[in-house]
């Protein structure tokens, strides 16, 4: 196995890039992100990364806004995060300003795994190491909920969680899970699926919800 | 063998680029899609990749549109086909603009896999680890099927398979293959031969059929 | 674990980026430094350098001015400090020339992670060894206090350590830290803290306050 | 051995450029194509591929037009050779267009070995896994047949053969080879040193003539 | 260890930077030169390298002006020292051109320090091998001394040694140097100091005066 | 040994340049080439490389002319001695050009040497695998005849030899020149050199002469 | 002590520079050069390289001019040394031209140091393979002597030898040398010294002398 997941992203014999399938690990590090398709609701749901009793809460943050319709959160590395986060939001800008329409957010998900890709075939560069979980609303007013991860795949979801432990909340998703379910409903979803691996219970949570006005709003904040 | 298949992809003592054919094990590892041309149809068909639960099937989908009048199927590394997606669109774009005539589906696949052959053969960057079928009617409203790999390799076909066991469907196709096969004829071969291998049957099948009016229809979508 | 902490900043098989911890050992080796928001205040304290009988204290400082509000601490190597210390400078005069205004002390912080993290993703360059904590005052008159590390990452803070020892002087202030403590308080809780781990006492100890008036006043100088 | 034989292609203690011989087993790999010249006329055989049952043979010819004058059959990896004959036919056209007249054909089989020598002496480029055999027709009305290899030789041939078994199918041309041989005695020839190694018959065998009028004619096509 | 101190300056398992401390090794490997701040002068002495007897000993001088107001000593590499001389020279011209003010002492040091840093973090260089004792008067009349080393790191003095025996010769001065010495006091004990571990006596010894005018007087010369 | 001479051009412990030495070799390897001064004359002569029987001797020639008046023979890689007779070729042309006169034969030796020394001391390339024998006429009217290496050294000779058994060639002409040789006596020399070591006779021989008129004349051509 | 001598000059443990060290041997391997300054003369003494019975010494030189009054001598790799002596016309030629004033001795002695320095610094390239004697007269009509070698040091001599058995050479000038010797007594000395080592006579030494005209007069030429 020796060589082939150093330096370079290359193939190893059997077909693996290892160095993306390393940054999938330090995703699994890092702490959980559950996201909720209701009716006309989208949800993200995070656990709030163990702060330090001194610590400000409000920089740890693992939700941030992507554009005015448009969040995201992540599991993984926070530095990477931000630089995807920053690159995301001037995408969202420039996209305003050139086509005058905001963007779609399959447009912003596609750009963000594609820049994920990018790093993944590239010489002198290493994969980003976070998955990330984006939601928002479009002009069609349904609320959208997309996954993109290390290897700069992306995929649509009803309902999904990364990061550490990340297969136990989605299998409870699995079972939990109904169509159409109303604004409270589906926060209450987010946060049992949460409390599945979260010990230190619902304090440790942070819940950020978008409804059709497309208008995220964070608690507790 | 070891220090011939890392970093650059150089020729090993007995003529091997390693590092494309472990491009290879890993389209070998993607899930199946076929090709099927008919009288006046040629008909794609995928397995569907196993999506989970609460996955929205739309954003997994293993088959796309280059233009109008061309599809694409692939096997392999999803991330890396979205590149090759991109440029395609990108060129068949630049080609109306400059030529002022849409680009024949043989012109197309030869940029495809002159693309995938330029990543095999410079530093700094990995092969795609992708083969792709592509479809399409040029002006002779006849129907066309061809294949790329990821040494850059591109050939025309009757019909033909990719991925995992595709050595099972195709020769499934050659038993079973006829010329001139109409419409529901050329799409039920396409299905009979996924099903060789998709053990979870025809609900995890997606087929795309593009007839004389050089229009895509995917189904079920 | 061989090769995977080498030249590039690449990921290990358990997701690790070595150079990025190793860059950290660099930080616990330096001197130690805390930082204490008080009510109206905001106060950095440092272990001063083991400094030889001859040498002039002065230059081996290790609390800077980034800007007439801002102002940084760090643990780490001196002249790697030096060269994040000129880059804020220019980012907060470029500040004042393009926008107008002052940076926030939240600007400029999450500018100096931005270039940690960006040394921690490219080939050609080793991370910084430095960790650093940043103070300040905004228009809002709050005081304000963060901290970066090597990897990228900022948090802010109500009191911290960073360096030699500091968790032993993180307890000390989670112990005995107060809200809204006044002037002379957080001067000797900085003072407190810093003498847990600071045996020569503390004619070894340098502290900088910083009131509303956002004017930073360091003694001994 | 170890060594000297990777990344770069650097000479060995004895004088050797490994690359280039590892290059020269794709091509030992290929398979066989003879060139003849007879006496108004210039003639390339080629072993057709195996081809499968479905595939459609068009697509895997191994001779290309480089101009209307100018023909190039191969022998060794087909994605390799696709780069070489763009490159060539862009610099015919390219030619016409400054000179305002067509390349001679040792002009533009001096430029083919030109590109294949340049990738053996830069970094970051691995040699061309081909060998070529060049015919055509300049004013004087002679045909000409010339042949080029991946260290970027090449050379002048009344009758030669590259790729696999290419030694066998030399010998039988030395035998047989007559000067001034007519139209039809030169393709027997071709076809019958061709079938000393291609044990399918003639079926397997594709024969492209170009006479005194210098068009090429392909047959079967 | 292997691994860490090679190619790159990259940070080894427990936070060394092997090339700066081996660069360090270098300037323990030269002569020694001393610098000493008296109460309007100041002094700097170096052990002349042993000199063959037909050699000329103005070339191998290492005490060199930066400018009218700064002249510089160093131990180390004295090819490496020249780069760095010249670098600091053009800086001082350049300085006096655009703010039509020379530089201050410490602001050449800063500059010279950080030239040495930026050879520890980027790739495709090596650090210096050299240390530098900086002296000068700036317009406050106050004699200046500073020190840099190979990993960019400045510090003031007010008396100081470097190269082979710095340690003997620090020593020597804690023990003797007292405050506001007159000039020729202040030169005496900088050649006591260096004759601590200059075996040869006072002739292989070179001392450079600077006075509140500014002027460098070197003896002998 | 291992490393020394890989990759780069670097020195050994004992001052040697191992790839410039292993590029002699593929010199040595090489068929051999004389050249020989008369009194108004010079000459080349080449041992042909040995020719398979259907192939045309024209192109395989060690003889290049590199201006009207300066002609060159080589030993080693043919495809390398192509890229310098193109480099040199370009190199008399632009001469012309911008001084408005042709180079003279040590001029273009000069530069010639001067190419491929630059192949020994940067990364990313190796060294020229030829040695050549440059000869010609100046205004002067005095035939001259100079030979370059790999390593870039070149030099003046009454008569030399290159390639393989070189050595042997050399000891007979030490034995048998003789200061201002007719023309005749001139050519005799050069060939019953060869044929010390050309064992397939004189027809494996092939001669360059150029007289007072500058003119190369080529025989057998 | 593996790996510290490779690719790029970094140091080892103990502060050495072992691709500069590995320089000098190659210098050591050169042919043996000395320099000797009298009153009003400067002389340099090459021992020639042996040259073969039919080698034209012209070009086999190791003393070259630089400018009308600098010259230069050399021991080590001929084609480096070639590099160099271009380096330096061309910066006397540029000098000329921008200031209007021939450069002094030491000056071009400086740059040709700085140009070696440069190679022991930078990734890519290697040190070069040369030291050199430079000797000539400035407008103070006093005869200079410098040295430099592969790390890029310089220095001033009255009397100096490079090359094979340097040291004894060395040793002998300084047994012999004596201050303000006349013209002929310079000449003698510089002889004699290289027949120290030189076995085979005064026929293979080649001596060059400046005087006051700062004319170099070559003999034997």
């Amino acid at each position: 196995m020796s060589g082939y997941d150093r330096a370079l992203t290359v193939f190893s014999p059997d077909g693996h890039l290892f160095q993306v399938e390393y940054a999938l690990e330090a995703v699994r590090k890092g702490t959980c992100a559950v996201g909720v398709r209701g009716k006309d609701v989208v949800v993200l749901g995070v656990e709030k990364k163990s702060v330090l009793k001194l610590q400000d809460p409000r920089t740890v943050k693992k939700i941030a806004m992507l554009d005015h319709h448009v969040g995201m959160a992540f599991a993984g590395l926070h530095a990477d995060a931000r630089v995807l986060i920053n690159k995301a939001r001037i995408e969202c800008q420039s996209h305003r300003l050139t086509v005058e329409d905001p963007v779609s957010v399959e447009y912003i998900t596609r750009y963000v795994a594609g820049v994920q890709q990018k790093y993944t075939q590239s010489g002198g560069v290493r994969p980003f190491g976070i998955s990330t979980l984006i939601i928002g609303f479009d002009v069609d007013k349904v609320p959208k909920l997309y996954q993109t991860d290390p290897s700069g795949i992306y995929s649509a979801w009803k309902a999904n969680a990364i990061g550490r432990s990340s297969k136990t909340v989605r299998e409870f998703l699995e079972k939990n899970y109904k169509e159409d379910m109303a604004r409270q409903e589906t926060i209450k979803l987010a946060i049992k699926a949460l409390l599945e691996v979260v010990q230190t219970g619902a304090k440790n949570i942070e819940i950020a919800v978008m409804g059709e006005d497309a208008v995220l709003k964070v608690s507790p904040s």
